[in-house]
């Protein structure tokens, strides 16, 4: 069995070597490559994070080695109404009862096409699958087939899943022909926008945006209106079609879309993540115009038909119209910030508050290497709030004022321990 | 609301259009494109086949009139265990009240990453995903990256899920760039690949096949000895990954892969479908040389370490094992594979049974567009059988003697009506 490196760890986390989680990181490296893998890596993160989680309730998560926390990172945001919420599981687990996967689907798949036609403004279809990728990726060949053209525009540094058309260039197992049709333009720069158009030589299938820049170390930053509308204006005008990557911030802005407030509706949306409460499910909703290229594609997953989640997302959206989650979320979110740029202000550190309330974000200013985020950030597990030192974090319905407030009680000290160590900027 | 075509239906299905099934084929039609998609779409079968089913249990399954059938599809796969197994739903229920989907794997995905090592001869690590695409197309990244080469054989006709790479060539939404790595053989036909590894020019990343040959609209064909040796010798002379496809036979032929018995070991195994009874999940299973490259690709997924389908997986293949469900399998399929046989040589009609018997099949010789497959299935469906016309079945743990003979005695009438409508062969 491999030994977890350990010459840079602090004596505490010698100490942690005993621990429940460290156990499961060595017989992990065994079995696992790396020991683990993807976003729920820990291995980017300070050495204070779990890597491995016991259990979920409201705002508050647990590690294997019984350490609470109050949750900013919902899962990365699949969880929206708290973890374990009752109604949700039940609901699922109903349909469990019944068979989780059957010989065709049930009565709720229609029932959550028609709830999810009904709120989303541009909406008239659905498909559903499991992962974000499986959306947009099923997006881009509606629109190709729509359009009979090839090329895909998104935003340098945006991600939109593991398709290979959308990881980073030079991503190990991707070939130049894998993302020959992908062209890169500037979030937020029509005019970057208008020289990928002029690359792609009249061959534009779709533009693939999320609704907010929200790339990983970097401020997040809304849409500007110019921006929102002058991409709908160029789709239009090109006859490409626009997609929405909504699968991070989808369910947490707005139900019926999250550039409904600026005036500008896609032809699909790409939804996942809270759409069901962490139960697995995506969703791809499109307009009339697309439908028929929507029925020409091969579009299909052993559980893609699977009740279970789909009875999940259902209740999920009707808890969060019926008890104004949203809006619930953005006071929340509204509270945590403003109460963390005081405390930041108050021990003399400049920060920078970022995001849309629901998936609030900070970062220090003039932060090399982010060494004081990662500070802060440990700090902060240390004292039972996990959040990211890089990563935008996620609020839900299950953070009250007072869960709010005792996770500001404990970032206090966060800041004073950061203070303590940098000094004041 | 668009009307379902009738024009082409029997005075008995005019009836039915007051069935639940026909009244949500009509909500369908307004929210989903084409009323349905992907491989449940009832579509392609005779108009008896139900679309929308209500539940499951065992071997059998009820659509939402309240007709039951006797399953020999199993979901396409999914279901190895019976519909709704209660030791599986359970295991996978005691996690989600611990909540879906947290900011880190459980102890159960170390659990179930040891006990796949530990089973399936060739690997020493796993890595998991929602769907059989997620494992295929991962598979391929990690061969790219530890060969350092780009291109991808694959049989003509095999389908190894919706990745671009894949799909036949001219699906809809794909371009040619998509498909530029792909190269076809022959399933079955050394020289055939032989030519396809002379057209990569030295650039084979990988060689991926399934275990049998199990194209729809064709008899089952098993791998032939030789060529199972000679695409492993191949793969091992030019250093490219032999990947095992294992998504549609996996946990039905054998535990430690399905080509274990003749003596081959693959270096990639993708599963998913049976692996957790239902539960979504995936799996990637490889060998010890393709751990760092594996450690190289992106591979994440908002759900990919929801810990309920590991316990699902975990409790299904403890089952299997336990109660030696591959040969309870083995022998259901073949008690049903002997009896149809047998039935269509009384009623004078020629028919092929093909497939091992855990996933048997079978078709009418000389039967032009499939006239007969289509009536016989269709009367099968009428008296409660549900299995497909041009797709292999599945048989379940749950397949006892007494419901193969009660299937069976169902199949005679269905031949009985075959032999009266065509005549004998």
């Amino acid at each position: 069995m491999e030994e977890v490196k350990t010459s840079s760890r602090t004596r505490a986390s010698l100490v942690a070597q005993s621990s429940a989680d460290s156990r499961l990181r060595r017989r992990a490296q065994t079995v696992i490559p790396g020991g683990m893998y993807g976003h729920l890596n820990s291995v980017a993160l300070p050495e204070d994070f779990p890597q491995f989680f016991k259990s979920g309730k409201g705002c508050r998560v647990r590690d294997v080695d019984d350490n609470e926390y109050i949750d900013f990172m919902c899962s990365w945001g699949p969880v929206v109404l708290g973890h374990a919420y009752p109604s949700v599981d039940e609901a699922a687990d109903a349909e469990v009862r019944q068979g989780i996967c059957l010989n065709g689907p049930g009565e709720i798949f229609v029932q959550l096409a028609e709830l999810l036609v009904s709120e989303v403004s541009h909406a008239e279809w659905a498909m559903f699958g499991k992962n974000g990728t499986d959306a947009t990726s099923l997006g881009l060949r509606i629109a190709r087939t729509a359009t009979t053209k090839g090329k895909v525009l998104i935003a340098k540094g945006a991600y939109h899943g593991i398709g290979t058309w959308s990881l980073p260039p030079g991503s190990a197992g991707v070939t130049d022909r894998d993302q020959a049709d992908t062209i890169y333009f500037e979030y937020n720069d029509l005019e970057s926008l208008d020289h990928a158009i002029a690359e792609a030589e009249g061959d534009v299938a779709s533009v693939v945006v999320t609704p907010i820049r929200h790339e990983v170390h970097r401020d997040l930053e809304l849409a500007s209106p110019a921006f929102a509308v002058g991409v709908r204006k160029r789709c239009d005008e090109m006859g490409a079609c626009l997609m929405i990557d909504d699968i991070r911030c989808g369910f947490r802005l707005d139900l019926a879309g999250s550039w409904e407030s600026l005036g500008v509706r896609p032809d699909l949306t790409a939804y996942s993540k809270a759409l069901a409460n962490g139960h697995p499910l995506a969703a791809l909703l499109g307009s009339e115009f697309l439908r028929d290229a929507a029925t020409l594609v091969t579009a299909t997953g052993s559980f893609w038909f699977s009740a279970p989640p789909m009875a999940a997302a259902v209740k999920t959206i009707e808890t969060l119209k019926s008890e104004n989650g949203i809006g619930r979320m953005e006071i929340a979110g509204q509270r945590f910030q403003a109460g963390l740029a005081e405390q930041a202000d108050t021990h003399g550190l400049h920060v920078t508050i970022s995001g849309p309330p629901q998936l609030p974000f900070m970062t220090f200013e003039g932060d090399k290497d982010e060494a004081k985020a990662f500070a802060w950030a440990s700090e902060c597990v240390r004292r039972g709030v996990y959040l990211h030192p890089f990563h935008n974090w996620f609020v839900s319905t299950a953070h009250d004022d007072q869960s709010i407030d005792d996770a500001l009680s404990r970032t206090d000290d966060a800041f004073a321990a950061v203070r303590s160590r940098f000094g004041g900027t």
